[in-house]
């Protein structure tokens, strides 16, 4: 048998980029909105790119979804039961939710294709939409959050970055909209970007968010397989952002002290927020 | 003129490593102790490498050099006046003392070479070695640390990872001599590695340091250019570790809340300290 070495790159710039050896790629598939990837990797177990980024890998993916879905459900005023999830086809956030316990979940994916290809290769992911507390719906959630007549505790914008399909996911119109199906003590988070390559997520949250709410507040988390390793996320409430400190659940990434301190960002980074 | 694509890989295992497109090596020297290359990259400047390993670029030093100086200058009890510096060849940690005010900077760097190599190719971080307030021995730190009659209010362990010449900067017999020269309200500190890829350093860090101290606590920052992004540090002290918050001042990264926030560690990183 002869070694060939496979290598998926994702490339940060024209001149830097992290490198996965992989033992396979077990689909390439060009859907209406993107391109999707998955290759089995060996350190990382199996990994899906969108348009040559990683989205989730089997090992680190625990964080992303930790801090995407944790952080909302503490900083509710009250336990949250209705979630409304746009993007996350994966079924990762979803399936986080359902552990803390939410009693209705509405997914909204643009892209069917990614729920189908996560199916095949990560079906602990998609369990959670088998599950008859999530309702799965193949649709533009910027369309969704528009017109539905529903309202939610947790609203989790768990998408692409904000180039391509997912730009709009970061304005103004969103957020008002985002604002009037939001209930009262609820919370919206977004995913936004690396701080530090690409500024411009972060900037955007904020300033989408700012318009609609009185009280928005990045964190951070470390995420090995994103670009720079330090990802941010941006929440917005219409009441004061404030732990609910009883009976907090670790995760694997999250517990009470990553909840409190999380919020605290480098010089450079709070800058951007400002 | 032909454009030839020229990369510098650090690898982080034998499946994974991040690459800089350089436009020129600048230098790849074998000491009596390392090997020791300088890159210029294009995103990071230059960077300097040790066996393979990147230890600073002039675009995100900031971070590393922030974090290992002005947590323990804000956490001794009083105003730290006397340094003792391990490692630190580059003179970045000796030059963030010295804007702090330090009267005294001792600074052990074992390998003249790092230091020669460091005032050719980064003469803004070495330029602190031209400071009077600055004393620089090259000689081993373990036998200065064993046999030197000073005492210091700030001892910092600015040193490679712990394989090779860098090893016994882990271990207890080393944090036993520490102790003897650290004054009472004093703050050593040490980097301990990636918590992700790297689980020793930071394990090695709080064994080694919790023998001879009370007082034991590892932080964390986001350092990119460094395996997973994610760094530890561990800090000990004999009095209870405390901020003193009159008069933080910022530096790049460092702030008044990553001061409290960064020991907050992740569920599975805080289980490598316990």
């Amino acid at each position: 048998m002869k070694l060939i070495e496979n290598w998926f790159s994702e490339r940060y710039s024209d001149n830097l980029q992290l490198s996965f050896r992989v033992s396979d790629q077990l689909l390439s598939v060009k859907t209406d909105f993107q391109r999707i990837d998955v290759f089995e990797t060996y350190d990382f177990g199996k990994l899906l790119s969108i348009d040559g980024t990683v989205q989730l890998t089997e090992k680190d993916e625990f964080v992303y979804h930790d801090m995407i879905t944790r952080m909302p459900f503490y900083y509710a005023d009250k336990i949250p039961e209705k979630a409304l999830i746009i993007g996350g086809g994966d079924g990762g956030a979803a399936g986080e939710l359902l552990k803390l316990g939410l009693k209705s979940i509405i997914n909204v994916e643009i892209d069917g294709q990614v729920v189908e290809v996560c199916r095949k290769h990560f079906p602990k992911l998609t369990a959670s939409f088998n599950d008859p507390k999530v309702k799965l719906i193949v649709d533009d959630g910027i369309k969704y959050a528009r017109n539905t007549k529903e309202k939610f505790d947790i609203i989790i914008v768990d998408s692409t970055d904000p180039v391509g399909p997912a730009e709009d996911l970061f304005n103004e119109e969103f957020y008002s909209n985002v604002s009037r199906i939001l209930n009262d003590g609820g919370v919206v988070v977004t995913q936004s970007g690396s701080p530090f390559y690409q500024p411009r997520g972060i900037e955007l949250a904020n300033k989408g968010m700012r318009k609609s709410f009185p009280h928005v507040a990045s964190y951070v988390a470390f995420i090995p397989t994103y670009p720079s390793g330090f990802w941010s996320f941006t929440m917005a409430k219409k009441s004061q952002i404030k732990l609910r400190t009883e009976n907090v659940e670790k995760g694997e990434y999250f517990n009470l002290e990553i909840a409190k301190s999380s919020f605290a960002l480098p010089e450079f980074a709070k800058k951007l927020t400002l």
